[in-house]
This record gives structure tokens, sequence and C-alpha cells, in this order.
């Protein structure tokens, strides 16, 4: 069955041509293929944000060829990798096999069967070894989307071999639960690695303790009830806990980055500390 | 009649999945629809920014339906509408209604009728209320270019209540005319809400106050014809005039700003302030 | 012969809306065009750094128009030209005529014929005369994705007096040979102008004479093989040299910028200058 539809995710950027030349690729070898960009500012080499957003993306997705290039390991003995979708048909995911696709594999219901590019003649004979999106990735995406079989790609792999994800910080300390950043968006909000039903006993106030220091915030539905400069804690659009302000970011103003540590306390709970 | 095509403009950035994720939706509910990126970069919460973008590029869109979303309000009481346009038939404005819309409904003829999308059967449930341009405007877009009926999106709303678009600053104080910058593009050049005929009185050379002092600018064709360092007054591509310099920001050079007044008198009207 | 795809590479940015309006206008005058987006982030009025960009991606475009905008001289006697490749029918450039083209055009193979797009008629009336992506270079390319003929666009141009690319500093001094970093990518890789087997010669280890000082780098097939903050010569994506480092950037490191001059040398040649 062919695949119709392209989701191409890297850390590319938009700065050089490399995402063009990738699409250009696949255009060429599968000319009827669609390409909807998920997001090429992944930063560099953070295979673990890009997993991130693959996840997070994967229920609103098209059904067809997910192409997802974090790869710092070009060129070595990591595998390349295109994995097919057991409870979804329809899906087959395309890249490096190091923990870049398997939490959005799992979203999408685990591997039914896995190859690992090796096929020289599904590849482009390249100038240079390092641009693995362009002469690997990309021409596998098009194989794919012409209707070509997975096997032809190269030798089989059993999915349970596939290099896992980082599960993220996650434990309760007696009435604390401790979570961690898992995202900074463009608005300054910053995703918590936790879902809004968790703390949903400690009120609708609640103590951050954050590396800078502690803050109350309030839990609340929209930006824009909060008051100005004052913490929310928000359902964010990928249905977990998010620290939040109005109309400001709420990681420059408390101090936040991906991979922090926070707790989230009772508001009457003990002494404060610094 | 269907839409085929779908302008999108945002203040989603591209460093995060929110563009491609709207497009997915798009995709999947209304496979056969184009989708143009105007800009996504519009200043997050810049309603006003992403409403002179609108009305800039209107002149030039292809028909279809235009979606934008520039929305601090979100999952609050403003309403989130659908406008279809009086004088082009063909077009069809979906986002929030807080001013963004309408400069850009103004350049294309005005509204014929809209709705605000309150049906729930034409949105996604999500995980979380906060992302609107994926649950709300890109299905409603997507029911358009599906070719399902504007009444199916919501109830009517009466075009008279839609919220209007804020005026620019632009007077005349005897023989000085007092304008806004409304826009600083890449290239540094400031746009100026003011047309070049405006000023054609004032002659080939034109005294400019400005935040941080005086400088004198001539009327020029191209940017080219400038010297090196010399302040032009060029007729920008959306037709008003600009402040600009050769293969330099005019901006930086002379600490311009989106909301600034700038004044432009006579060279020979009297003595220059500091 | 119409063309169905339009490779689009400019210094428009995407903060701006002028890519979105370009893509609204081909897609107004053809509709069935595919346009395929290179890069918009050439910096901004370097022609010789988008002249490479195109010069780099050409072997793997899709066949059909070439957009290219990088335009300081907008507005003046510069030509804007639309020019079809000989050895590779089925490509015609379209941009100004100020070296951009060029290079792309030598590894397309050559031009065939060329005209300066002169034809009011196939250009957009257009409110100020700054624009010309939109309104003269757009046009043209729609028009040759409708089948409309070259001459069709204006006077012809001898081919031979197109402006051409700027060479790069390419010269030996006895063992060392001196070449000009010729692109700093977004990982940092700091591509030089020279092709591998030229220093095949002066072994694993290399010397590097830089702007800063000296460093000695060994060649690697990957990135991952590098230790820490070991300095190597990779062949980068285009087969050409690249100083890299690995998961760093080099160039941050190594403090070079593009058009640097580099020398590189046998490790045991002399004396190190500081």
């Amino acid at each position: 069955m062919p695949y119709h539809t392209v989701t191409f995710l890297s850390d590319y950027g938009l700065a050089d041509e490399f995402v063009g030349v990738v699409k250009s690729v696949i255009a060429r070898l599968a000319s009827q293929a669609r390409v909807i960009d998920l997001t090429h500012d992944v930063a560099t080499f953070d295979v673990r944000a890009g997993a991130r957003v693959l996840a997070r993306a994967a229920p609103f997705l098209v059904p067809g060829v997910v192409l997802a290039v974090v790869d710092p390991g070009v060129a070595t003995e990591r595998r390349a990798v295109a994995i097919e979708v057991a409870a979804s048909p329809g899906w087959c995911l395309v890249g490096p096999d190091n923990g870049l696709l398997v939490p959005c594999l799992d979203r999408l219901g685990g591997a039914a069967r896995a190859v690992e590019l090796t096929n020289p003649d599904r590849q482009l004979s390249s100038p240079g070894p390092t641009f693995a999106g362009r002469d690997v990735f990309a021409p596998a995406a098009a194989h794919l989307c012409q209707g070509g079989a997975l096997a032809d790609l190269g030798r089989p792999v059993d999915p349970a071999t596939l290099v896992p994800a980082w599960p993220a910080t996650h434990r309760w300390e007696g009435d604390r639960l401790v979570v961690e950043v898992t995202w900074v968006d463009r608005f300054g909000n910053a995703q918590l690695g936790a879902a809004p039903q968790e703390i949903d006993r400690l009120g609708a106030q609640v103590s951050l303790g954050l590396p800078g220091g502690r803050a109350v915030a309030r839990r609340a539905r929209a930006f824009a009830q909060l008051e100005p400069d004052q913490v929310g804690l928000v359902v964010d659009s990928s249905g977990q806990l998010a620290i939040a302000l109005d109309r400001r970011s709420a990681a420059s103003h408390l101090g936040l980055r991906v991979g922090d540590e926070v707790s989230l306390s009772p508001v009457s709970g003990g002494p404060r500390a610094t």
C-alpha cells in the first residue's frame, strides 16, 4: 500500500538548504508525495527533544510516513531504520535508531516490523557520508510512497532491539511531586512531565519548588484568566500541566529550562525553603 | 462552493510543532486542500502586527480560506469566528474576533455574513483548551474546504459587532505630517502610515523628526540610488512611504521601532530641534 | 513544455510575508505548480552566499523552474532574467542577473538561451517598485509553469553577457594549500573551498592555519569518530572538505567565518606560527 504523506521533522534548521534538498529528493523519487513539515528547529543533536515533539504531535498527524532526523551518530554504526506501526495500518516511521522514534511509535501503537536501511540500491550515492537525511532516509520515505515494499529497504530488525526512549523524572517525595520541565514553547510556557489529575488533591493553589526559589501558582483554564505576573498552572495543548503567565514568558520570568526539576506541593505544606 | 486554498498566518513560530500540527489536522479533514504559509513569525500576542500583515498581503492572496491565529485571549470569552467576504465571492476568513481579521476583510470588500465557531461537532475534542488553532480554527477551515456550509460552524454573528482594527497615528500639525512606523521588515526598512502623494508638496528632500533626533531624507525610487549612509524615503512594496538605507537597516541606524511616531516636514521649515 | 515545480530561494526571511506573497502570486497564476522552498535565510543582500547554496543543491533539485531572489539592485538597471539550461532540458532559472544564478547554471550544464524580463504584460502592476520577487520574478515563473514561451517574457539576452560568479580563494604556497571558508552551516561545520583528494598527500593529520592561530585536524569519516574537542576534517555532504567537531560548532570554537582564509599543510612542516 503506498503512503501519500511524509511528515518531516529534523534538527536541520531552515537557514541552510538541508530541508529543501531532502524535499527535492523526495519529489524526484515520489513526485506525488505530499510533505508536511512538523518542525526543523529541534535543537541540534537533541534527540530527546525531537522524540518529545513527535510524541506530542502523534495523535494529530496524517497517516503516512513519519520522517525524523536528529542524528548525531550519522555515518557511524547507529542503525538507520524504517518501522511499520502495528495498531495503525498506514503508518511507517523512518529515521535513526537512537531513541528518536520510539515514543511516537508507542503513541501510534508499537512496531509491527522493522528493517535496517542497508540496501544501497535504495540510497543515493552521496558525495559525502554526513547527510543521511538526503542520501538514506529521504529515498526510503520516497520508496514507501511509491508503494515499494518495506523489505526492499534492507535487512529485518527485531523491534525489541530498537533503542528506547529516556524516561523523564517523575517521583513523589511525601506530598511533593517532583517532575521535569519537558518543553518550553515559543510563548514561554513550561510544560511539566505530569498530568493534571495527579495534583488535583493539592488544590487550586500549588507551591512550586523551582531551581531559583519558590512560587505559588494558581490553577487556571486560560492564560488570560491570570492576573499580571501571576504564575499559573494550566492544562496545555498536550493535556499536560504547564507553568504559564498571561502574555509573558513564564520560563524567562522564572528562569526555567528544559530538564530542570520542579516540585509541586500543597501551599500549606510546611516551611518554605529559599 | 468548496474552497481550495488555506492561507495561514499565526504567531506560532516555527520552532515548536504548532504550525505542523495545524496543517496535519487540515490535511486529515480536507485532504485536497492546499496550505500557503503567509508567515508564522508575527510577534507573540501582537494582534495589530498580524492584522497589518494580512491587510498588506490581501491584494495578492489566493482566493479561499484565510486562517489567521494571533490569539492572546484563547479559551476566554473572545469569539472564534468565520466571515464570508461580500465583494469577493470565494473568500472566507477564520480566526479570533479580536481585530486581527477586520483590516484584511476591509481590503477584500467587507463581510457578507459571519458565524461564531460554537458547534462542537466541527471541533476536535482537545486534551487541553489552549490550542484553538488546532482544535477550533483548523477544523473550521477544513470544513469549508470540504464544501461544508458556513452555518454548520455555529451561530450567526452580526458583522457590525466584529472587533474593529486600531487606527494608526496620522495627523497634520501645520506643515508637519505626523505618522507611525507601521512595519520594520527584515531589511530594516521602516514603513510609515502615509502614502507617497501626501508629501509630494514637501519636495525631493524631507526633514524627518525621529524619536532620537532629526534626519534629512531624500526621496528615491530604488534603494541602490542612495549614497552610503544616505537616508531615503522610498515607495515600498505596499505603496506606502518607507524610510530606507541602501543595503543597511534604516531602523537599526536610526533607532526606529514599530509604533514610533515620525514627523515629515519641509527641509527649509524653520530651525531644527535636536 | 510546461514546468511543474518551482524551487524557491531568497534572502526574504520568514518573519515578513514576502515568501508567502510570492507563493500566493504563483498559485494565482499557475494553480497547479508545486513550490519547494530551498531556503529563505540567505543573509540579506549576500548574492555570493545565495549562489553557493544554489550550486551545492543543484545536483539534487527537481527539474523545473529555479526561482532565486537575492537582489540588492532591485529597481535599478540590473537585469531580471530567465535562462533555459542547455544540457538539462526541463530547467529554467529565473532571478536577477547579478551572479546569483551562474554557479547553479554551470552545474546544470550552462545556458541554452536567456531573456530579460522586460514584458510588462507578464508582470504585476505593483504599488511600489521594490518587490521584484512578487511583481516580476513570480509572474515569470508562473508563466513558464503554465507552458508559456520563454520569448514572451522579454527580449533575448546573450548568455555570454550574464554576470559571472566570484571565484573563491584557492592557491598553493609551497606545500600549503590556502583556501576560503565557503559555508558555515547550522551545526558549525566550516566548509572549505577544497576537495578531499587535493590534500591526500598531507596525510591523516593536517596542520590548519586559521585567522586566530593554528590547529591540528584529524581526517575522519564521521563526526562521531572525533574525540571531544578534537578538530576534524571530514568530507561534507557536498563532497568538500569541512572543519568539524563532534556535536559542537567548529566555527564557534575556532572563530571561523565565511570568507576567512585557511591554510592546510603537513603537520611536520616546519615551525608553527602563533
